[in-house]
């Protein structure tokens, strides 16, 4: 089923079910009254990553308070894809677009990796986090993904779920196609990993290549940027062997 | 062959041959100068999108200016992408990040096209080709895309080269995979369409799944922002029928 998307979509963190009456709190009371300037009675689709999509009303009870009251569910909640999209942080403005992406893209799970190389700080968590409602809002994804802790590559590795096939990007890997690679996986849990803007170290990835849950792949003859190398990579991945039926 | 990515790399619109003396213009002279305070005799890349990859050696003549000299060519100049990419002009930030994106996915030719719902001007062709050059230096792009004027979509459709098969992503159409549909095209020249975020109007629509040089593409059960449905239908492009071998 698609998303309506006409109407305001808005993440909240209380339950949704008919009848219940949820309070705007201030960032949404400024949103709502201010910037989108909705009416009384006007109609919003609520989310909360676990009840679906619901069809909401709203009403100001006092010119300083905005009551969301859920009407009907639009759609079911989803289950999160068994996709993890795992990075090395990257400069702020490129990390926040990378990490819209990941969401509109479709991954259940978001966990920063730290890098030999690295080009930016891990990122706060409540930015991140930020990032990911603002694109599910957007885009109409009801499964919300989980936000890990960052972590370092070695220690990642060591606590791997075999069964979770992990593929990365592996620019010194040119010559095969990245299809035919993602067609020999068998798992159906994936995570994919994106190195930093410098590059995996050689010593991280003659780890990689050793380890037996690990595929890379290529992705053609030119230098990508990190944060084209997520999006292009999950597209190859959704198409070829994820939920692009 | 892969692009040295440790060198500055450089674009000049002067012909590029050995022992040239090529003068930075004053933007080149800040950058060179003031921003990454390159020292007499340092080695940096310099391309022309025509006379492929040259090592040049800079030099200080005076206090004031800067002289570039072509060494050896580095890389041969490859040919132009048979891949060409419309798009239905952003605001602003959305298309520069476009636009580049475009250029390390591989496009040999970038027009704007103007849809019934569109979201922001026709960009000013001066800042399009400032960030194809940008990108083109960043990521190792000796082929440099063409850019055109805008042009109306129907207009565009009328004088079609028939031999050039048109790609568009359609969000109606979400039952079929982009692999198989990809898989059918036969003609070796491409172009792909991106909509603007408000989507093609109806009329549009009707009118691109009438033409015969066109193939609709889902994109997967989610809602993508144009920006993200760029590379996404680039990158399973390259992968399945362009030229990520």
């Amino acid at each position: 089923m698609r998303a309506n998307y006409r109407l305001q979509r808005l993440f909240v963190d209380v339950d949704l079910a008919a009848g219940a009456s949820i309070e705007a709190d201030k960032n949404q009371f400024h949103y709502l009254a201010h910037v989108i300037r909705a009416d009384e009675g006007s109609e919003l689709l609520l989310f909360n990553g676990r009840d679906g999509e619901w069809l909401a009303r709203l009403s100001y009870p006092t010119r300083k308070k905005i009551t969301l009251e859920p009407v009907e569910q639009t759609r079911p909640q989803p289950p999160l894809p068994y996709l993890s999209y795992l990075f090395a942080p990257l400069k702020t403005g490129r990390m926040d677009y990378m990490v819209q992406k990941a969401v509109e893209m479709g991954v259940g799970r978001i966990q920063p990796v730290l890098t030999q190389h690295v080009q930016g700080k891990p990122a706060k968590s409540d930015r991140l986090r930020a990032n990911i409602i603002e694109a599910a809002e957007q885009c109409g994804v009801l499964a919300v993904p989980d936000l890990d802790e960052p972590v370092k590559l070695p220690e990642l590795m060591e606590n791997w779920d075999a069964d979770r096939r992990l593929i990365f990007c592996d620019e010194a890997d040119e010559h095969q196609n990245p299809v035919t690679a993602l067609g020999e996986i068998k798992e159906k849990k994936l995570a994919l990993l994106i190195g930093p803007e410098g590059g995996f170290s050689d010593e991280e990835r003659a780890l990689l290549h050793e380890l037996p849950f690990v595929t890379a792949i290529p992705l053609g003859p030119r230098i990508l940027r990190a944060d084209t190398a997520a999006v292009a990579a999950l597209a190859v991945i959704q198409a070829t062997i994820g939920d692009w039926k």
